[in-house]
């Protein structure tokens, strides 16, 4: 390995392009959905009001309505209780014209997200974030990947990087990026590690890596100190920095040091909201066979 | 690091004592099941004849007899198909008396073991090996542990070994080690790597391990050499040697190196059995309150 300070040839390092992978996964969904005669349709659970929700949202119903799918929004007061939730969640799962549902996270805080998102049952569940569907996807049986490991799996296989047979470094385990992929890994044989907020040294572990996914959501959080030349980073953090949506890798300082990476904005956040509309063909269409 | 061929210190290693601790656990068990009015039953699925599967048969036999639970085996020829045994299962679940139902592996190679395991519900699924369990155990949702990690718990708790702010390395991915001790450091918000029998350079990650949890089932797969000095060991291996029962650590080389190691036999193994039974008293309670 080359230290920081020594001269050294510069990688090019290529930008995953997220936003115009995506554009091409949406395009083939819109002729699929094209040839499906039954209106499909996304429930979203919308929970209070936030800034940041109401942007997912708008993204969400933008790409729908390109794709020619139907977007419902369910709106509840913030104060609403845990079990009124569910029992409305209960009702909206029931709809038959829902082909899927998802709950718009962050909740309130006075709910509990996970008995909150095991009211989708693993039919409509195109998030992959109940229970069941968990367990379903634990041993290898859910029809369907978390959106966040569709997108990862598909950047893999669109620009052809072997991860099979690499050592990667999950950094963070939450629910909607660590924990997923972490459960794909285990199922994928890889060899991986977990690295957390309290993990000491985590540039120990992410110099050896030679994949990295990150979703931890502090802003440069990964360094190019802290990474080997030729790493390919899969940023799938995103905070806030300066009115600014920003991942968990400081671009700057890792330019010339990794291969791949993908960029935030435009990286595995469309591509992850892609992977959704997918998942949301792919029940519907198990589910008319 | 001393390098394995400099004089040094040896490590006065202590073997940790499952078989005491078990026994200690059962003496507990059978107190509390005293005081339970209605007898307690596990239903135990076995399918085809095979030494290895009636050794296991005949130590649980031996503890539920000895804590005062029913045992009750269901014995089924080699050449059921799938669908029957799923149906068979599904009366045996059924079935009041069966307090827990577990189905005995390795099965014969023409099922698919996650499909016929998934037939046990979680209410009954003292093993925690089907998909709704795991689903429920991956949530942090689930009342009982999978009796392994119950095992290593236990272990770490009475020997005051601090688990949480350690770098533990997980050899191995299997259904009944591996993979359950991952989804349990995933959410014990772990630093820990995960080793297949396919990772190219095993000892790497093995001598930065301050804990090491190995599930491989190969006879000196970890050698002293590739270990840290005072290292802890789990080993949750289990193969045959030489007509002996012996785990994944090579016991001479590792000595004066690790300082608690886990034996084989005696070690994990009877502390998984009492586990499964203490799962069996937890779920009968809670179907009671």
């Amino acid at each position: 390995m080359i230290s920081s300070g020594a001269p050294a040839a510069l990688i090019n390092m290529i930008f995953l392009d997220g936003k115009k992978l995506s554009e091409k996964i949406l395009d083939e969904l819109k002729i699929e959905i094209s040839g499906i005669k039954k209106q499909l349709r996304l429930a979203v659970v919308v929970v209070g009001e936030n800034v940041i929700v109401r942007k997912f949202i708008e993204q969400k119903k933008k790409t729908a309505t390109a794709v020619g799918i139907d977007i419902r929004i369910y709106p509840f007061v913030e104060k609403i209780t845990t079990d009124e939730l569910r029992q409305k969640i209960a009702d909206i799962v029931h709809e038959k014209k829902n082909t899927g549902v998802i709950i718009q996270l962050p909740l309130p805080e006075h709910l509990n997200p996970q008995y909150i998102l095991n009211s989708v049952t693993p039919e409509k569940d195109v998030d992959v974030l109940s229970a069941r569907s968990l367990g379903n996807f634990v041993v290898g049986r859910n029809k369907i990947l978390p959106p966040v490991v569709g997108a990862i799996k598909e950047f893999f296989e669109e620009y052809k990087i072997d991860y099979k047979n690499k050592y990667i470094v999950v950094v963070g385990a939450g629910n909607l990026v660590g924990r997923p992929v972490a459960l794909w890994l285990l199922q994928e044989k890889a060899t991986f590690s977990v690295l957390r907020s309290s993990t000491p040294n985590p540039a120990e572990f992410l110099r050896k890596a030679d994949i990295i996914i990150s979703g931890v959501g502090k802003s440069k959080f990964i360094t190019g100190d802290m990474v080997k030349e030729g790493v390919v980073i899969i940023d799938a953090g995103t905070s806030e920095s300066e009115g600014q949506m920003v991942g968990d890798v400081d671009c700057v300082s890792i330019s010339g040091k990794a291969f791949y990476i993908t960029p935030v904005p435009g990286g595995i956040g469309p591509l992850t909201v892609a992977m959704l509309f997918r998942n949301l063909v792919t029940i519907s269409r198990l589910r008319s066979n």
